[in-house]
Order: structure tokens, then C-alpha cells, then sequence
């Protein structure tokens, strides 16, 4: 069951007081770090799972995209992004995005603010992410820190008097459901460890360009609680690349330019060294055999 | 100042009782997972930082590796270390891996277990195995996971009747000396973010190829306090890779194997897409431009 705590009218209204609601990205003490994880989104076609309010949908077409899908489960949610972050170049679409489909290959980008731990299995969805991602694309988001999902209720420990002793772990290795508190309303949310976080990206076609738990920044070190921040780690910001198809896809674009020149050619894996290509060639009748190793 | 506990003789005595002391890696919970990281070891010249007892260089020369060092800070150690498995091919050398010097391209691949939390500074000899490895060499470790490390006690918290509440966790984000308590008695470790071990990885020219975090073994889950540990992550394993230095080095390998049938070459950066290399041969009186995008 996919829960849509965000349509629901109290909890909606809790969330559009928050800071992030009413600042956007301003408003979020991790946007800084992430900002820098984001990449180059000169002319990319941009999917952002789970857009909330649409403010990385704006970010991303701001910064170049020529078209930028966001999803969310609440309608609620896209209301808010198609008034304040619409217009051309941006598309808004009502999904869980356990269910979205796409061709392969459909885009350039994919990004998720603290979206994933309301999702149950995350192996599935990267591994679906992987194949709508052209080669060499870039999946940049955010979640909430194993550390902060694992015990459930995401509170500190206190003593007596109400002061902060530290922050608890527990069942840490039991993965799935927990019921924790938000905005002061119950919200399911899903801890996984980071092993299922990071690996699972590892073993399905990515490879691990930046990881981030931000600290809270300097300027607001003076807010409320603030400090504490520095006491548990909250978030995790992770940067992945889709790799390319083992030793192909560097050399198939090598082979294309070349190819204009040449007048034959055959490609061949190399019989010793696999990630070798020998590429055969005949070129104003001259025999040229090339490596390439990629 | 480097602490050189594994002299005392107290603390050694408590040490050589540990059932991975006495029973070598079948003795250590995380071996299996950890086996599973380690690369190919054969023909390899390989370097074992904090070798101990040297369990992991007998096994690394069993496995085929033309050269194994051992280094550790502790004299007892590697007097364990050379009788237990010293030998041809093996060799141990006393000294702080913070001191150790190599020519660049030293190893094939640099292992260490359990070492790295004792080590103040990771970046500096992240960036020295880096240079001491040669480009596609492998980096497997162990440490103490940072929930492990961050409060200091490393101890649960308990109830007034002495049951485990839960791990507590803080200080998170102020990395450095902790004052610990192992084997009942005080040791100086170091605490760092997840973000310190991975991201200092990811930013010194490595690629992460996996992270587990490991369980206990299911065979062992009946010992005393062992089911515990499925509340907590104790211990992370990283197995990263030096990366080739950027654009580079398939390149030149490629032109290596070129160059013996050219009679002409030369190499520029394309100007337009610096991650694509020209290189323009005269071979038997045909002018050839290819192009390698790496």
C-alpha cells in the first residue's frame, strides 16, 4: 500500500508551513550541499520522483533543462507545483512512482528529494531508474539517514528533565515499515540500511560519484535545535552516474565517428584482453587494425 | 602521537584470547562478507596495513599474490605475525602506516582490517594508497562503522534493571579522538562520518565498488548477545578502486599498442569535447585522424 499522508488535509496543512514550503530551497538546510551534487542540466531531459511542491523541477529547468517531468502521489502537492512552478518546458504527472513506466533510456537526469523512505523496496525502482537513464546519466537525490529511520520514532533519547541524552539506534539490520511521527502526525515511512542504499546502486549499473550527510549550515547554527544537528546525522545525499555498458559504449561512439572515414570495418572483442576491441579496418586500401581499450 | 596498545602486555594477553586471535579469519564475524570483497589475488603485489597477525597475507599469498607486506605499529603483532605465517613471499615491517613511503605503483592492490580507526587522519593516506597503487588496483578495508564510533563508550544503553534499550548515537558530526573501551580497556580510536570515509574515497581518485555493511553470520546468531547485533551496524567494508587518471590512461594505453604499427603520431584533447583525444598518424603514407573517447 502506498500511503498518501500528504493529501490528507491536516498533515498537508502542517507541511505547507514548513520552511521548505514557503521558501522552497531557501528554506531547506540541505539544499546548499545538494545543489552541488546536481548536474549540468544544459539541454537534459530531467524526471524529479516525488517533486512535492515542483521547486527542482523549476531549479532544473532554470538551469537549462529542455524538459523536466515531475511526479508526485499527492494530488495536493501537484496542485501546488503546477501554480507556482508550471509552464512550458515542465510536465506534472499524479503517480507512485513504483508504478511509473518509461521507455529506455528517456532521460538524462533523474532526481528525488527526501522521497524514497515512503517507498517500501528501493532495489526494484533503482534498477528501473538504471534502464530510463541513458548511459552516462546522472541520479542525484536525497533521503532520510539509516541512522535516523532505524529506531522509528525519530526522536531524540531524553533523560527526566526533557534534555537530550543522544540519539538511539536500534534494529538497525531489520529492514521495512516503521511508524513515525512527523509534523506531529503519524507517517509511515520505510528504513533500509545503508548497504541497501549504497550496494544496491553499486550492483545495479551505477557508479557512486559524491555522498553527502550534510551538517546543518554555519548561519543557522543559532536557530532552535540547531545545534543538536550536530549530534545525529538526519539525511544522506547521494550522487550516481549510470555506467556505461561494460567496455561498449565509449568505444561504439569512437567506432561511429570513425566510421565516417572509413570505408570498412569490423569490431571484434580481443581474444586476450576482454576489455579490448580490435576494430579492423580498410581505408584507401590500407589495412589498419586498431585497439581500442576502454 | 600514535598509541601502541597492542604492546602492553595486558591489553595483548586480553587480544590473543579473541577467537579471531586464535582462530584466524574463520574466528571474525565478517569474515565471509569481507572474503567476498577481496579481489583476485594472483600474481599481485600486495600491502596489508595493520596486519596483526597477518591472517590476511597468509591468505592473500595462498590465493596466489607474487608479493605480500605486512605492516603493523605493534612489535607482538608481527612476532605472531612472522611465526605463524612468515615465509617466502611474505614480509612484515614495523612501522605506523601514517610513516610508511613507496614509490608510486608499488602494489597491485593494499587491504586492511580493523586498522583505520586508529589512524587520525584519513584523507592524507587515502590519497597516499592512491598514489601506491597502480590504476586499477584495488582498495579493500575494514573499519568500525561511524554509529559504532561516533558516541565514544561503544557500549549500549541500558535500563535500570541492565537490559539493552538501544545503541545510542552521538557527537556524529565531531569526528576525532574518542576515548573507547575494548577488551575492558581504554583505547584512543577515531571517529569519522560516513561522508569522511566514503566521500574522501569518491574526491582521491577512487571508484567505490562495494559497501557492506555485515551482519552476523546466521550460524553464529545462538551465541550469547549475538542477536543483538542486528540492532546495531558495528563494522563497515569498503572495496573501492584506484580510478584511471581521467581520460587518460585507456587512451595511451591504446596508443602504447598503436604506436608499434604508426610510424607517426600525435595526441591532442579534441577542442570541442575534452573528454574525446585526437590522435593523427602518418602510417604508410596515409594521414589518419581517429578519434578516442574515453
Amino acid at each position: 500500500m502506498k500511503e498518501n499522508r500528504y493529501d490528507d488535509q491536516t498533515f498537508f496543512d502542517k507541511y505547507s508551513q514548513m520552511a521548505r514550503s514557503q521558501k522552497g530551497l531557501a528554506g531547506a538546510g540541505e539544499w546548499p550541499e545538494l545543489e552541488k551534487l546536481l548536474p549540468d542540466f544544459s539541454g537534459k531531459r530531467v524526471l524529479d520522483l516525488g517533486c512535492g511542491y515542483g521547486w527542482h523541477c523549476r531549479y532544473a529547468l532554470d538551469h537549462g533543462a529542455a524538459y523536466v517531468l515531475g511526479t508526485d502521489l499527492s494530488q495536493r502537492m501537484l496542485e501546488q507545483a503546477r501554480a507556482r512552478h508550471g509552464g512550458p518546458g515542465i510536465e506534472y504527472r499524479q503517480a507512485a512512482m513504483e508504478d511509473l513506466q518509461f521507455p529506455e533510456g528517456s532521460f538524462d537526469a533523474v532526481i528525488s528529494s527526501l522521497a524514497f523512505h515512503y517507498v517500501r523496496d528501493f532495489r526494484p525502482l533503482a534498477e528501473r531508474i538504471g534502464r530510463w537513464l541513458v548511459p552516462g546519466g546522472s541520479f542525484v537525490f536525497s533521503v532520510e539517514h539509516p541512522v535516523f529511520t532505524a529506531c522509528g520514532s525519530q526522536d531524540w533519547y531524553y533523560d527526566e528533565n526533557g534534555n537530550i541524552l543522544h540519539f538511539p539506534v536500534d534494529n538497525y539490520y531489520l529492514e521495512g515499515r516503521r511508524d513515525a511521527v512527523f509534523l506531529g502526525e503519524r507517517v509511515v515511512k520505510y528504513h533500509r540500511t545503508l548497504t541497501s542504499y549504497l550496494d544496491t546502486l553499486l550492483q545495479s549499473g551505477f557508479t557512486l560519484r559524491r555522498l553527502v550527510e550534510p551538517k546543518p549550515p554555519e548561519e543557522l547554527m543559532d536557530l532552535p535545535g540547531m545545534r543538536d544537528e550536530l549530534r545525529r546525522p538526519m539525511m544522506l545525499l547521494i550522487a550516481a552516474e549510470k555506467r556505461q555498458p561494460q567496455g561498449g559504449y565509449g568505444y561504439f561512439r569512437a567506432l561511429q565517428r570513425y566510421r565516417t572515414d572509413a570505408s570498412e570495418q569490423q569490431c571484434t572483442k580481443h581474444a586476450e584482453n576482454p576489455s579490448c576491441f580490435q576494430l579492423n579496418c580498410t581505408r584507401k586500401r590500407s589495412k589498419i587494425l586498431l585497439y581500442f581499450i576502454i
